[in-house]
């Protein structure tokens, strides 16, 4: 009974179905029928015309974004708990050539306006820094708190006033969507987001994110990007089948609200011990050492997240049966 | 009936059945237990201690083996028709953050003793030039040609006197391995091949290559420019047990073997056609335009490679009845 | 009556005369007789063995030096304050091919070693962080403060426990040393320094830095990195003329103890003004709006350094009696 | 009397004049006096808005007007004997974050349009190729011939055409001016050039060259790469004031006038041992090795060129009776 990451969980049963279903001989590389509609599909979800990519990774997916918004001599402002600062091993710096990460505060992993806007007042408009290029958050954030639209909207109008690209690392936008019951419009380029890390793999999918942008012209130099970083795969349509199957029907969102929900069962029994309100597929809970090795004891596996903290995280196919079996052992604790 | 590419193949059923026994939860990244297992089972393949990483293209492989044995400011010679002058868009620069490609001539896609001492010797061994740090050969060749043992063996003792670090593009590892009938072994680290770009995506796999290290002091700071290439995917295990998959039972020789036969059979068909031997499962056909007509209108597809030749590539699942008309197609011409 | 920066300040006539002493036919590059004198200079100055470069600015030493300890994946520890995070745009991560910089707090822009060993203690040691690799510290700082050879030392030592590259930033490494009158080997290398940018253009050079390292082998690499960034001035031998220049009679010795002695005269005529010690050439001032503007009225310039304070810099060439002005002017403040 | 290289002669007088009156107290890096007439100096001398920008060395400012055409994923034309191709150890590589130089032939290092087009026809245009983005020529050439503003003007009509970025690598751009009696109009923006790197060094210079961009737009990202690189001077009025002092009273078309003058006397010397005519300040010559070492004993210092031939260079301050000596030397051979 793992509780260690979304990561790690299996693909669901409709990617791996899509898997043999675009086994066949195709056009290589991104010239599949499959590739192909990728384009329209998140066009129509998101209600106006995109730009889609898919990547293996959503370290690539960041990656991409971000060298398409900031160039090698600029910043990118992200929360100093950011995937992007502490999780790629400076894969923005790679792929951006060397640009900067200046990093904010915020609970949960979260940024607002003003601590951007502060951040920002710190760089001098010289030539002997770096110039502030591009935001990034991320949408669940790290810690598993949500931006309500409204909240994007707020960092997207600061972006528009100061010439900023406006990136959201997807990783878990399902997970926001879902807790936010939001459209991924209202949530996205209606909130002035220019690309998007929409991410698959811990939702179910087996190798596949998508990198969405809402403005298209980003797409051109990302391609040479993209294949220059080894990521044009060269059967490319088992990476667009996932995803399309993943937007079908919506599994995505019944993924994702599967995830949540074992989630808020588990935040449910937590109560006061929760470290931060559990907004998607996340759980930071006060544990000692003892209560967590006791949890341990029963079966649970999780990550120790500093002194006196763990984290658990739900996915698309926590079973139910054990979240209950867990649930009550912390509410037991 | 398409001869483009051994890319636009689809997966071996062995590697689609190793997806879905590789479909549970396990840990993140590489440390699950079929990733755990590609250092032995290379290591047994090669007879000698290996290190081995999956990756999900072969120009991801082919670049991090460059990055581990040039730096930036060394150069890597080559043929001027490898994939990684001609097909990777920079990728060996960008891994590289800039070595230079020193571009050798010899027919068929092969370099030999000779001409890579020639390059050589065009490099005067002061600061204004790029040092040569690297040979990269490409085994079977752009062309479909095979390095020999002996033929590699003769590189690598020259890379040795040289000290140049020894790479291997073997996307077609498997063809000229099957072609030549040797052991792996003798092929590469015997042949004093520091690293080897292993393909598996040409030759029946869905989207997983190995690198291997026969150097495995090699293999530590690739990990770090994996992960930082965005490489590393979260659920590493479905590449691992592709890559398993195909060792098991020796399906990448059998694999092989079939293209290799499929090829054999056009080969033979087309007689003078030939611009060159086919020793894998390439084959550059003298055509007409009328004559590439012709055989389009039968239905076979495949590209035009400059003025009156043609290229077709078999692949593990050319259909042998298709081949069969294909060659007959070729003979009536 | 300037007090902007030493940066601005002339050349000492020592350095004009060098420049016409070397204006003679010679080798280009760095083959020259003035050039090729810098090592044996140095390692005179040091009692060791270095290898010194020349180049034409502090940025660039402090970055070859930190791409000759850091790797593309690595990280480089430094303070919050230091020049290389703050006022070079981004090079140390150009040079590096995009290392992180880790930065650390400490008064007056110093690091201690609890500071280094608690940023050190949040990397993890797996392949999503980037790992420390090199730590910068500057002397004097660039508040003015100056690291005695103990503390020097302590923060040697816990580079060679962690396996840290040490590098210098000395762009005023010649005010460091006569404040602490120290000599520059227990200052360096003696206390665990691998690579000092010593500093000649804030001291009365005109275009010239030196790159000294204590670990000679560290030199060849760079010499390829120097060329690369358009470092190797044709006419080297006029930078290696001018640094030869201001060694010869401890000309920076003897620049520097002026620059520090008018800071002397500053300070205390600032009694509780001072924001910090004065250590070197710089004074960091508490002073209203009204009384900076009574001070520029009186003919004096300086940089406005956050709410409240100024910064005031002296130079080699500082005029003793506007220094006296000064420091009356601000004793009657 | 040494004729190895236009680098190794000495600053002209009008240059250490311009040193000693720039010796004052002024604002630091480019916020000088003198730094801020580069544009209107450089607007005047070729009659249109150019940005003006100093660097300490070629190759710095042919490698930031190629970061400024080309991205990371385009691809440079070039002569295969290019300065930027032999002689700068990967910069332009370095700056442009790895793009790639496609090589060209042509006698002298001069490139023409049939030229340049049958390469650019080599490229496919597909995301597996580096695009060409810029294309760099030399005036004059590396083998001393020059590019008439004819010539100039084809090639600039191809660029715009197949719309290529346009540089022009002038390090000896002094000596093609006078040789073909233009306008520095008609030799650059008249005829397309975009960005010219105009040489002063190798024209009686001390450590200042001049990257021009006749589209200032430019300008603006190129102060970032150029501090960002190291090649902000803190003191760049002693780089302007070198530049304006050769500006002013045409000392540049002076000293490149006597440069031109002895190579042609030692051209008419030379007669039928010419390998290519001598259109600038470069003479290569057939010679034997008896021959040469026949010259050397008479005290004549210069490179041996390849079997059979010496390449010698003479410079603004060729001392006549030297030239003539050789001349004659040369004649009696």
């Amino acid at each position: 009974m793992r509780f260690f990451s979304d990561n790690a969980a299996a693909a669901c049963p409709e990617v791996m179905q899509s898997l043999a279903d675009a086994n066949s001989l195709d056009t290589a590389y991104d010239g599949d029928r499959w590739s192909k509609r990728l384009d329209a599909a998140f066009s129509e979800l998101f209600g106006t015309e995109v730009a889609a990519l898919w990547v293996a990774t959503g370290t690539a997916a960041n990656s991409l974004a971000l060298a398409a918004l900031c160039p090698p001599f600029g910043s990118i402002v992200c929360h100093r708990d950011a995937h992007i600062q502490n999780d790629e091993c400076g894969a923005p710096e790679f792929y951006t050539h060397g640009a900067k990460l200046l990093l904010g505060e915020g609970e949960g992993a979260k940024l607002d306006t003003d601590t951007v806007s502060a951040l920002l007042a710190t760089v001098r408009s010289d030539v002997h820094q770096t110039q502030p290029a591009a935001l990034s958050i991320t949408n669940a954030t790290e810690y598993g708190l949500v931006y309500s639209p409204q909240e994007v909207s707020a960092l997207g109008a600061l972006c528009r006033e100061r010439k900023l690209g406006f990136h959201m690392d997807g990783a878990r936008f399902a997970n926001a969507v879902v807790s936010l019951d939001c459209s991924p419009a209202d949530l996205t380029w209606k909130a002035g987001v220019d690309a998007l890390s929409f991410g698959f793999a811990k939702n179910g999918g087996m190798s596949a994110e998508a990198l969405i942008f809402f403005r298209p012209e980003l797409r051109d130099a990302t391609l040479y990007r993209r294949k220059r970083a080894g990521h044009l795969l060269s059967k490319g349509r088992f990476l667009a089948a996932q995803i399309l199957a993943m937007l079908e029907g919506d599994v995505w969102l019944r993924n994702a609200r599967a995830a949540n929900a074992a989630a808020a069962t588990l935040a449910e029994a937590a109560g006061d011990r929760l470290v931060l309100p559990v907004e998607a597929n996340e759980i930071f809970l006060k544990v000692s050492p003892d209560e967590a090795a006791a949890l341990r004891a029963q079966g649970f596996d999780f990550y120790d997240w500093g002194p006196g903290e763990a984290r658990l995280v739900t996915s698309w196919d926590s079973d139910p049966a054990a979240v209950a079996t867990l649930a009550a052992a912390i509410a037991r604790l």
